[in-house]
């Protein structure tokens, strides 16, 4: 018996169900499943997606029975529908459609109204009795099967269309009437003939046949490739070939019943906001491509409840059944032909942030799904849309250029060129954006002052992104095709505009777009369900979501936003504000460990500041502070006017301060002395820190406030790093508890970013309470990958398919997830209870989360405004991985 | 019964053995075989290195038995030597000496002269019959034990001794008679009360057990401990104490027999230049300490045969005794007492590389040892010596610094501070040292035009370094203490001495010392012996060497050295020549692909040009060629200078080209635009050199040379990377070779240097033909250390025990070597004949060549001049783990 190649749907028994759509593909397989469920849809059977397979390992052979078995089906459909293929009075037409497991919008080939000739082109008049709708149709199926079959280019038949129209005076292709149709479709098989070297296909079958294959054949033509590499679909699935009965929306009304044509598309329940309402949209006497054309202007769906009350009835128990089954909002589309409704397609619809939020937690309370379900149908990197502005669609505002969506939300105002002017018009009450070649730690504050944060330079992961994102400000980076000129202070767009300081500006940071002017801006909002859908994936998930944050208002916003401690509190961002940095100077360029000592004195009451505000936000929770981490150049001056600065607040000499900065200058501060190798060649500064640390603690304890501590060493390479810097912490930290008398429980841990780190995991474990893998750090030692650099080559890497995603943006499990796992294991070998999180970029991405959640980690942290993001996404990784 | 502690030795039976030297120590094991193989030793016994580990477990207490045991052993030395310890006739004194598992030479304390007090001393005159012997010896004591039993500062005896003098009007302590020495005794009796509050011991055995504990302590003296660390041996192996019998070199001419007493050390061969002759010198009348001491000039071993002939003989008999028994040179003190010879020490003598190499070469013909043996007797990095032209001993020369030892051997020239200068003297014949704070790419030229290179910054792996070493010429980097002025041209040295363009300075590369002036050199000579010991190496090994070349004098040099071929010719140092940087920068300052195909094609015969010769010099054996690795910024100018005579090359204003260097700039070079990466933005370039690399190797071939390319692709972190280059390789190749019509074997592998590269080695492995380790770059980023920062903290870190070496020097086993062995398994995995090598600094460090032995490589590549260590480094690892 050979395998069984074709499955037959209509009337009211399929062969096919939905959960076949490897097999059928998931047209096929929702068509099928439609007929199951006794709702009507033009019969016609599903090649399956293994005959591409075979099409394509066997020469572009059909496999053996093939033929025989599309020839039964067929049978099965003319009976079904009353008519038959090629005859001559009431012509069975066909589509021929691609499907493929998982939708590829527009990327395979379709042909429609197959089965025409000049026998059947008489047939299809008699039949529907409107000479001009059946050559219009006669004259599309040769353009369209010319075209995808054959190669033709479809140019040159809309240019004989073109002629027929200034031949008869006309502008539009609804004023050519039947005999010009008629003209048209023998000059179409003139064109044919010319450009193939034979007649146009007369046989319906062979018609068949050719359709078919040019489905096959899409399959690889160079977009579909393509979108499958950038969309990971394997080359190997293949697509299925659904050929179903045309019926036709551009009928007319039936000279007899009086009953109308139309066509349209719809959704079972609003897709932009959620609403439980029927929304969609149809237009009478039309084909479905009319309605994409845009060329009518398509009326409500609830209008069709006055045009044709049955067909709207009828609509609607449609809807609700497929709701009830598919458990889901559907997207549907239907033809209606002379007053018959035929469904042609239904699929999971496509929604917003919150109207998935809606009608997930909706749904739930209608008893459809359970609240596992209703967590796994919100795309969590979606919900980045709840959470920030956003640009009122109406905006009629010029697009300038669309560079790198660095940080989502929408952000308007004057533009500025330095962190300085930044302050200063913020100062006086202005909403400024700052545009900048790059950004460095010398414009954090800047960055605060801003609505929005512009650079040209830079990819998603430079110190601008990472900043914004942190601050939850919109960033558009990497505008490479802008010039900023500090000196003129203008920047200049691709199209030639020249904005100046003080102009109106607008960023999308969601997408990119640089807009000019002042945009009109939509503040998010937090729904109720929204709340409802995140307490539920509490009850679900096993990661903590935690949250890196260094001021406490941040720490607040994380709090609000669900954040259960945090993760990475960086002690350098706090060493940058005006009225530290010049200690911090002093201190560096100190010349004697006894000078150092007095400005880290200096410093130290305002680092314990800090810690009791962010201490007091977080109470209960736990805290990890970072020790200080980047290299010591990066608080030195880098402009004569700022060594003059420094020279001035330190005593030593203009030349002196270069000098010294000079010598602290590195070729690869990425590698260099950074970290804990500062803790280790100057001790008392980590020794200040852990002081700070402690001292705070033990002043909110009297006050009564929890306090859980967590000091972390940052960039640990070897044991003994650890080892070191832990004695030399618990000393400090007992001392500052016994004079205060105050026992607290704290722990000692360390970041895993350094990939012998993780090699060595087992070692470090034994003298660490914690890890926390710092997996930005992780991915460019571990890759090579200068993140400040990367940007040069990651397109060119993504395009040609080298990297799938950006990996400081989605962890890459194959390679860096390795070096994680190792960590995890060769820790948790030595010692069990050791806490594992991950306070890189990477804790708020839905993938990572997922792998993290299946190593086994015990939280993830991630930048307050995607902590909400990440509870979603821990609860589906339990979902999908439970553990 | 109680545990062993004590080992007795003497007259012709001793317990303990030479191959007990982890219990007795080296010393102790040593005498016991002495005594054994019926050598005369003077009678004694060696406490157990396990006592001073039981010592210190114990709270400082002996063990139960131990002091039944030594006296018991006391007892047998009496018998042994004919006089009893404390005996006021005849007394038996004791020295006390130290004694680890390995020699740690003048770290720990020894005490002579034991058992003497006022009754006793009556007893050694009465027995030597020299009362000024006596109470020399006396006070000897009390000072020795005072100082290192007690504590009491070694200057106030002294004190005590030049007063005497002074009182008697005389120079030298041999002007001082019996009665002075006296009076001394009880003066020094009298500071040994005052400090210690009791009288100085009279009992003997109290003595004893002081000075044993003392032995004790001194194994945890502050001098020991950081011996120790810096030497990598444990705490807590414990040093043995060895009790021996006093014999006295200064106890002159014997009354009756009229023989004389003497001592002296000798090496049973020539340790300078290995020569079989016996090699020694001695001191009449005299105790050990004096010939150390220097104050007399002592005679060489021949001239004994004269002055006491049998002596002589007998000492010649030892001599074949001890070389047939340890079958190795010897190191050997001896004491001969009125006429009588003693053995007190035999060890392995410390020799040159040449001395080393002679020994072991001639001890195999001797029918001593074989082969395998004499490859185990030569510390490879010591061959350094043979291979680079040294210093005369004699030179006079003032030291005016000393900077870090960064690539052997000596240079003389005359001082310049720019590589350009160093071209242009040398082009008028002068001889430079090139100085420079730290050298770049650019300074390639001079550095190779210069005898030697002097930085005042960077580390042993600094790019000066790293460039000397391959280029096999002088130089010393990290002269921190210097200044060097370029606008001044002058170099101050840390005691004032200025130096400026011009003046003669000489470099010593192997101890990093810098000279004033112009030192006399001895050029380097390879002795047929050391081409022996060579050829048996590459019988034993099973790693092949190659060398890293990239010119053909290099390649001709690690030829001549015995080099398989080449593991790594660096493309790019071929671009830095004067007559290519030109096209190079305009390759990369191109504005279109076209521009850029012009300069390439300008630079394709030049590379060729490079290929053939180097093809030509190692015909026959495989070459591997790097592709471009650099990121391109390295090639474009940094000064005004150079600036403006790139844009006259580039007809691009001084602006634009500052604008392009500009935005090619990278934050951390080391992880960016480089390596594959320019390959896939810039295939061309990668085809240019391919190119380059196949029209030469086909010219030669049709020459009837037989030429092995091996494309290597650098940096590779995906597998798709090398997929993509790998495929474009082929193409430009077998393009070349049928326009040619030659078809040569050739193999298209790849470096693995980043840690994501090990991780998925077996991706990787199935497409490529080889791998070879770039442990450099795999170091830089397994550890987090950019090699040309971590100067800056990588002596706290050695410092600290964080690290036990630095490795860019020596490959970290445990953390990076475990990078290696993955890649080694998940490749050979999915390919088994996939050929291994290593191309990083570390192929030519004898350590590193054991372990990538051990983990299976096929072979190590390393820099010229180190080929003949690689080569005796890899037999040793083969005699040490066969495979």
């Amino acid at each position: 018996m050979t395998q069984k190649y074709v499955y037959y749907f209509g009337g009211s028994k399929a062969e096919g169900r939905a959960d076949m759509r490897n097999l059928l593909g998931g047209k096929g397989a929702n068509l099928a499943e439609m007929v199951n469920i006794g709702i009507p849809v033009p019969a016609g059977f599903t090649i399956t997606t293994e005959v591409c397979t075979i099409y394509y390992q066997n020469n572009k052979q059909w496999p053996d029975g093939l033929e025989d078995q599309i020839r039964e089906a067929i049978g099965k459909v003319e009976a079904e529908m009353g008519k038959k293929f090629g005859d001559p009075h009431n012509p069975l037409l066909l589509s021929v459609r691609s499907g493929a497991r998982v939708s590829m919008p527009g990327m395979m080939d379709t042909i429609l109204n197959l089965g025409l000739n000049d026998t059947t082109v008489k047939g299809l008049i008699e039949s529907s009795g409107d000479e001009r709708f059946a050559w219009d149709c006669y004259r599309r199926f040769i353009q369209m099967y010319g075209d995808v079959v054959m190669g033709v280019d479809h140019d040159l038949f809309e240019e004989i269309i073109e002629a027929k129209k200034q031949e008869k005076g006309v502008r539009l292709d609804i004023e050519l009437n039947a005999d010009d149709w008629k003209d048209v479709v023998s000059k179409f098989k003139a064109l044919y003939r010319e450009h193939t070297g034979r007649d146009f296909p007369v046989d319906p079958f062979e018609q068949l046949r050719g359709a078919i294959n040019a489905v096959f054949e899409s399959w690889n033509n160079p977009r579909a490739i393509t979108y499958r590499e950038l969309n990971e679909i394997p080359h190997d699935w293949g697509t299925a070939v659904n050929v179903q009965t045309m019926v036709f929306g551009n009928m007319g009304v039936d000279p007899e019943t009086g009953k109308g044509s139309g066509t349209g598309v719809a959704f079972t329940r609003d897709p932009a906001t959620g609403e439980n309402v029927f929304y969609g949209e149809y237009l009478m006497n039309a084909q479905g491509e009319d309605v994409v054309a845009g060329i009518r202007t398509p009326s409500p769906i609830s209008a069709l409840k006055e045009e044709m009350p049955e067909v709207y009835e009828e609509l609607l128990q449609i809807r609700t059944k497929l709701e009830q089954h598919y458990k889901d909002m559907q997207d549907i589309e239907f033809t209606i032909q002379r007053g018959k409704l035929y469904m042609l397609q239904t699929r999971a619809g496509k929604r917003t942030a919150a109207a998935a939020v809606r009608i997930a937690v909706e749904m739930v309370k209608e008893g459809l799904i359970d609240k596992e379900t209703a967590i796994t149908r919100i795309d969590p990197a979606q919900l980045d849309q709840l959470l920030h502005p956003t640009i009122d669609p109406n905006t009629k505002a010029k697009v300038l250029g669309t560079g790198l969506p660095a940080s989502p939300g929408a952000g308007v105002g004057r533009i500025v060129f330095t962190a300085e002017d930044a302050e200063a018009w913020k100062a006086r009450g202005e909403k400024v954006i700052l545009a900048r070649t790059e950004t460095s730690p010398d414009d954090i504050g800047g960055m605060h002052a801003a609505e929005g944060v512009l650079t040209t330079r830079g990819g998603m992961t430079s110190h601008a992104a990472v900043v914004a994102r942190g601050m939850g400000k919109p960033c558009v980076a990497g505008l490479e095709s802008a010039k900023i000129s500090y000196e003129a202070k203008t920047i200049t767009f691709a199209d030639g505009t020249v904005l100046k300081e003080g102009d109106w500006l607008t960023l999308n940071g969601t997408n990119g777009q640089v807009l000019e002017g002042k945009a009109e801006l939509i503040e998010p909002e937090l729904t109720g369900d929204f709340a409802t859908i995140e307490e539920w994936a509490d009850s679900i998930r096993k990661l903590k979501i935690r949250t890196n944050a260094d001021t406490p208002h941040d720490a607040q916003v994380a709090r609000n936003f669900g954040a259960e401690g945090i993760g990475l509190c960086r002690t350098e961002h706090m060493f940058f504000a005006a009225d530290r940095i010049p200690v911090v100077q002093q201190m560096i360029l100190a010349d004697s460990a006894e000078e150092r000592q007095k400005a880290l004195d200096r410093l130290m009451p305002m680092q314990k500041g800090d810690f009791i505000e962010i201490f007091r936000v977080m109470k209960g929770l736990p805290v990890t502070i970072r020790l200080l981490d980047p290299p010591l150049h990066e608080f030195l001056p880098h402009t004569d006017k700022d060594v003059a600065a420094v020279a001035k607040i330190t005593g030593l000499s203009e030349a002196e301060v270069r000098t010294k900065s000079e010598a602290l200058r590195e070729a690869n501060p990425m590698l260099g002395h950074r970290g804990c190798r500062l803790g280790i060649t100057y001790p008392e500064i980590y020794d200040m820190q852990v002081r700070a640390i402690f001292e705070a603690a033990c002043e909110l304890a009297k006050e009564g406030i929890e306090v859980v501590p967590e000091v972390m060493i940052p960039l640990v390479g070897t044991a003994k790093e650890l080892e070191i810097l832990r004695a030399n912490a618990i000393k400090v930290a007992e001392e500052v508890m016994e004079k205060a008398g105050v026992k607290l429980q704290y722990h000692i841990g360390t970041m895993i970013e350094i990939p012998r780190a993780c090699l060595t995991a087992d070692e470090i474990a034994e003298v660490a309470d914690f890890f926390s893998f710092g997996t930005n750090d992780l991915t460019q030692m571990g890759f090579g990958f200068s993140r400040d650099d990367v940007g040069k080559f990651l397109p060119d890497y993504l395009e040609a398919g080298i990297l799938e995603k950006d990996p400081f943006q989605s962890l890459d499990q194959k390679g860096i997830g390795q070096l994680v796992d190792m960590a995890v294991k060769k820790g948790r070998g030595v010692k069990p209870e050791l806490k594992l999180g991950v306070c890189g970029e990477h804790g708020g991405d839905p993938a990572s989360i997922q792998f993290f959640h299946r190593v086994g980690l015990d939280y993830v942290s991630c930048s307050p405004y995607r902590v909400p993001i990440a509870r979603i996404a821990a609860a589906q990784a339990q979902v999908k991985f439970p553990r």
